[in-house]
């Protein structure tokens, strides 16, 4: 622990702009403060939320900023006050915190912690309004309260996850956001029973976790739904059972799993992020008791629509973030499934780069084949 | 029942074109055929969605019809293979039938059984396809599978509740439709529970209902809002406890809940059938959990919207017809505790007037100061 106390000076990817390259520079990370971690991050994946705000599309986005929320490490050093990490535990960090004091918390209905949304949304520390990272002087802005694209973070002690040491964090480091969250869509959100019926639009990572909770759930039938045939061989290690492309008919795509389906699915699952989309996951509910869960992210400004009578005859539509689950609490169960093999995570992972190749990364993200590129921190 | 097996002329107030006054004529009402129940109808309400339909912006209406599914009446006589009723019997006529058979009804999720429903949408009966009604000949349209603006109607057995012969059918009749359809809302279809803060959008009669509803399951807030301040001091009576209206603000109504209430409400009701309130309700809601079911019959071709954000971060779009009551299984259950006491139902009754007050009726229905208007059917 020689560093605790003091400034690390360390490489992290920079997002000076919106869709300029990543620059890796040597980067200042500061002291963790009251109630912060500071965290040596040894893995970290890319999100299409990363590529998202990258893009300058997230009016929220601030520059220059450290992307990254899907990672693994050791915790390095911990801030006044801070019980329940010490250095050395293997954690993962967490985009969605997790206070268990807040309104929120207590609710007993939600994951959606508020303690530190105001800091995280804004690039900054919950202690004193500030960065922990600067490059010579001149702050660097956080994003969404865990910036793993650095090989050193500080995150705010209600964000983060303490896991079994035992566990790879080369693998479980994805465990910080896109798997949890399709699995948790089907099993908090959605709550599927067993011999539902389910469609899945878009066979992205997230799509293919709400086919593997979906096939432990029990659904008798899981309908992929992409616009790349290329997806469906992999989708069925996942639990997808039958594939729709919608480019291969002329009706609307509602109409086809309608039809498919006598009367509509039970529940659907949008996972790509498209507003047009989201309302044919709504529309090919079945009548009485669909359920629709969106789970993508749109762009900003865009607005969902539907007729009102498909709510008013009984399909519902909800929405989802980090799948339900309570971050802290059950992050490390889903650690300890993954260790008893009741969950999958490998399969996801389909390319493994270093920091330094970080762009090269993102470009793959765009290419159909990659489901998880994780990238290893220090060489 | 020298009537049966006999056609039956009787007064019935007819809509031969949209928004054209109704005309008391004499109709003739054909017996009922196999699984068809013939009622003598004594008392009926109107109800919004009679005067919807009738203004002709109702894309499925029917003209010349008879209107009307708000009533109650005695069963007259009964087609071949009716087990369930027999002549003589008290019966609250249901436009959402019940077979106990169907896909919807065996699902356990819904109210909406689907055994009679293309018949009912097209105006006739499932037996023959044709209508019981005419007059010299010419077939006049039912309406909702009920039909209760005629002192005789025919209506499938699977669309007709037995309910205790002590009830007053003048007062029970209004479980025909809007109280049932508010009371289940908050009950079936949104779950309100003890302490709960609630927003109703439009205190007419389904709202004021809403609010009853909302009472007896323990919410702790019930707020009113509605742009006719002179209903507050009524809607006091069945358990609203604040009062706003949207002309008092300049802020989008959405907003000015969320200030009230800490964050939004737990439960909102959308009662008008107005596309904007229905976003209004749905952003009133509070992050993680607020829950917005849609009652109020929007106008056809209009849409809801919202960004999806809203429903990312944790609300629940939601709709309910009839209150998610199975008709024939829980309108005599509703019968029942309206005898005990334990539900309102002569509050709601502001007018009382014959037949043939009809247009004077529905003129009364879109003046502030009525909620219901009762008919007597025969003089």
């Amino acid at each position: 622990m020689a560093t605790a106390g003091k400034v690390i000076t360390c490489k992290a990817a920079v997002a000076y702009e919106p869709n300029k390259p990543l620059v890796i520079e040597d980067v200042q990370v500061a002291p963790p403060q009251a109630g912060e971690v500071r965290i040596n991050i040894l893995f970290t994946a890319l999100c299409h939320t990363d590529a998202y705000t990258w893009s300058g599309k997230d009016p929220e986005g601030l520059f220059p900023c450290i992307l990254g929320h899907e990672a693994a490490g050791i915790v390095e050093s911990v801030g006044e006050g801070v019980t329940e990490v010490q250095p050395g535990d293997h954690v993962i960090p967490c985009y969605q915190a997790e206070c268990k004091e807040c309104k929120f918390c207590k609710s007993g209905k939600t994951n959606l912690c508020g303690k530190v949304r105001m800091a995280t949304g804004a690039g900054i520390m919950m202690n004193d309004r500030k960065s922990r990272f600067s490059i010579n002087g001149k702050p660097i802005y956080h994003f969404m309260g865990t910036s793993t694209f650095s090989q050193y973070t500080v995150v705010h002690d209600v964000s983060v996850a303490k896991v079994d040491p035992q566990a790879p964090l080369d693998k479980v480091c994805l465990l910080g956001c896109g798997v949890p969250t399709g699995l948790g869509a089907v099993w908090n959100t959605a709550k599927v029973e067993p011999g539902a019926i389910v469609a899945i639009f878009g066979l992205g990572t997230v799509g293919l976790a709400v086919a593997e909770g979906a096939k432990s759930a029990g659904a008798s039938r899981v309908i992929g739904v992409d616009i790349d045939s290329k997806k469906f061989d992999i989708a069925k290690n996942f639990g997808v059972t039958e594939f729709v492309n919608p480019k291969d008919y002329d009706k609307p795509i509602q109409q086809v799993l309608v039809d498919l389906t006598d009367g509509g699915v039970d529940y659907s699952f949008e996972c790509i992020g498209n507003v047009s989309v989201m309302r044919a996951a709504l529309e090919c509910c079945h009548k009485g008791w669909g359920t629709s869960v969106i789970i993508g992210v749109a762009a900003s400004g865009q607005e969902i629509s539907t007729r009102p009578f498909q709510l008013v005859t009984g399909r519902v539509w909800k929405g989802t973030a980090f799948g339900g689950f309570k971050s802290r609490s059950q992050v490390p169960w889903l650690v300890d499934k993954y260790m008893k093999k009741e969950i999958k995570i490998d399969e996801y992972i389909t390319h493994n780069l270093t920091l330094g190749e970080i762009n090269k990364a993102f470009d793959l993200m765009h290419e159909g084949g990659c489901l998880r590129c994780v990238l290893k921190m220090h060489e």
